[in-house]
């Protein structure tokens, strides 16, 4: 290549994974095996970093420092909510242009990646010479063109065991419905997901709602008693944007942030909801941020797969490319295996991936076979915990 | 010993650990070791299968099944909330005497060794030749007369992770105030391990409260606004048993269980508190039943230990006690060994051991080095998240 010398840098957008960090040590490993990035640095708390020219030096960071960071969840350089006006991106240029920035590499969602390309045509614009390149990272799966998200296999995972590990507790002392929220927004991946959690009929979860779909508090209450009624016991999976008939989160107390409006208690509402209307003992648990920030049960795939993309970020500035996403594709010959292609930032950009119909067992409130077949593999093996025999 | 050759049973009384089912193998384990104990019978449910005589032969469980329990979580036998009435202890009995039950180990709280003692009672004033035998059980930690319980260790291990989690998460995206509702009931045990999360003097929790106290409502506005001013960001840990200084929980639901009131959405209602007075960004999470159910982060020591209860319980009984519980013993003299005692059921029955003034830190919010001594060997190590280097 005949790319001129400068410096790179990297930002991380929006809220963290347990997995950001693995796509980090991807970005450094791989710059630094190409003279033609002279400098890496690192933008401190996302775009906040970026407008004020607030950088950690990653190729002056130690190998043994790098190999831990790329094991530790949440992000170490750093994310922000800032959005993003017109103003703000001729600023990151002025302070590309003072440190020489030719490659930028921002990891994040849709949004950010609408972000990534807004400043990729500002440069253009400006005749600023800028190879912008993406990396996905988002827990919520909803990327579209890529077969999956870097951070979704461990929020998915935390979830199953959470699922698993709760329902073991309501089978060891039943009598009582238990409401579970999990993280996903709008988009029913990681609930689906909690489908891991059951190795035998009568585990949890009991009962999977998606987003995608309205659930009137009459049919949800109907399901949580012919459930009750059979077990004596109910554990329910429910994602934090579940609307219910009227489009509203059941009563619940709904605060706004900067992607649209969320329950806040979404769970416990749901469980008093059950107890004054089917006179049944409910309580509610939600791990929330636990669930993108615990280092506790991280997929092994999402972890690699998080570092490969950061390479692969690298090895498209390096080719030449400007104004892509990295992308996950499966090689469907295979029984699991991936490689990265890249995608322009345009077809990406704000738009949200749902979960599909095909996916969806909506009459079942369970999952299809082909959301397990597409899953398994990132969400990685979910054992069962041992029972006593009690037929002998 | 002379004892007749009488049957065993053994049983699980109200919440799940992580470890119960590490004392059940010990109490399998041990048993099969005495030609005394003919029959081991697990009750089903706790006091639900003693009334009925719901059993499962221990004995017939493989030793591949056995070892596979004991690593699992929640309850293998299960739980209940039946409160014990006098005609239940004689109902007992009956059934006791149909299988010949001898030996019967206990494995609860505080209440349920009072339930343990009026079961040894009732069987002495009908001339029942009974010997009851109570193994500690609490994540809560509150029993007298033992250094610690097992369960507590793995559940403040639980927490502490989870802390440490949340508040990468929360040093990552930061404007924003997070509360962490923690296990506990009215004993501060788990909430004060919570602090093993932090590593370094700005990492979370950067509050902890013990629910010994009262906590006036503007004294808390006033210490997370103290802490944000700090850090622009805050991480409070709370006890889902805190009271404010009305001794009412805050203004949140509040439901009534078998052992007393509790708030079920504390840390929601504390997080609205801080947002609406402060004007703040805030939210909560809370793992809840997740704390005490994880598989994920067990105790070492504690999973040791509630085996070596569950043996010296055996142990016990082939000795001729009867009317005792097992407890821990530290010894001073080493840096952590523990080995196993016996105490009256009189002396730990209904009685509630809260953390010491000793151990609290109320004006740092904090808790004390000798809490940290204490409790250290229960947790087991927490490491640090690796963060970049900054400084060159």
């Amino acid at each position: 290549m005949d790319r001129p010398y400068g410096t790179a840098v990297v930002a991380h957008s929006g809220g963290p994974t347990a997995v950001i960090n693995s796509s980090l040590y991807g970005v450094v490993d791989e710059a630094r095996q190409h003279k033609q990035i002279k400098s890496l640095f690192g933008a401190q708390y996302g775009m906040t970093g970026l407008l004020s020219g607030d950088f950690i030096d990653l190729f002056a960071q130690s190998a043994q420092t790098m190999t831990a960071v790329s094991r530790a969840p949440s992000s170490a350089l750093g994310g922000s909510r800032h959005e993003v006006q017109e103003q703000d991106l001729e600023q990151v240029l002025q302070v590309f242009r003072r440190h020489d920035v030719r490659f930028f590499f921002y990891t994040g969602g849709n949004g950010s990646m609408g972000t990534a390309r807004q400043l990729q045509l500002a440069a253009q614009a400006a005749q600023y010479d800028l190879q912008v390149i993406g990396i996905p990272k988002t827990i919520d799966n909803d990327l579209l063109e890529t077969d999956h998200t870097p951070g979704y296999g461990s929020a998915a995972r935390f979830f199953a065991y959470a699922l698993r590990d709760i329902g073991a507790d309501n089978r060891a002392l039943p009598n009582q419905v238990e409401i579970v929220e999990v993280l996903g927004r709008n988009a029913g991946w990681i609930v689906a997901a909690s489908a891991f959690a059951r190795n035998r009929e009568d585990e949890a979860p009991h009962l999977i709602y998606f987003p995608e779909n309205r659930l009137p508090l009459d049919t949800f209450l109907a399901d949580v008693e012919r459930v009750y009624a059979r077990y004596r016991r109910c554990v329910v999976a429910v994602c934090e944007g579940q609307l219910d008939e009227k489009g509203e989160a059941f009563g619940a107390d709904v605060r706004s942030g900067s992607r649209g409006a969320l329950a806040s208690n979404l769970g416990h509402r749901l469980a008093t909801l059950v107890s004054s209307n089917l006179r049944l003992r409910a309580r509610s648990e939600k791990p929330g941020l636990l669930g993108r920030s615990s280092a506790t049960v991280v997929s092994h795939a999402d972890w690699q797969e998080a570092q490969l993309c950061g390479r692969a970020a690298v090895s498209a500035a390096i080719a030449g490319q400007a104004g892509v996403m990295v992308t996950l594709k499966r090689d469907p010959s295979r029984a699991y295996a991936v490689s990265t292609g890249l995608v322009a930032l345009e077809a990406v950009a704000f738009n949200e991936r749902l979960l599909p119909p095909t996916f969806r067992n909506e009459s079942e409130r369970w999952v299809t076979p082909e959301f397990l077949s597409y899953a398994a593999p990132l969400v990685g093996h979910v054992p069962a915990h041992q029972l006593l025999e009690t037929k002998i």
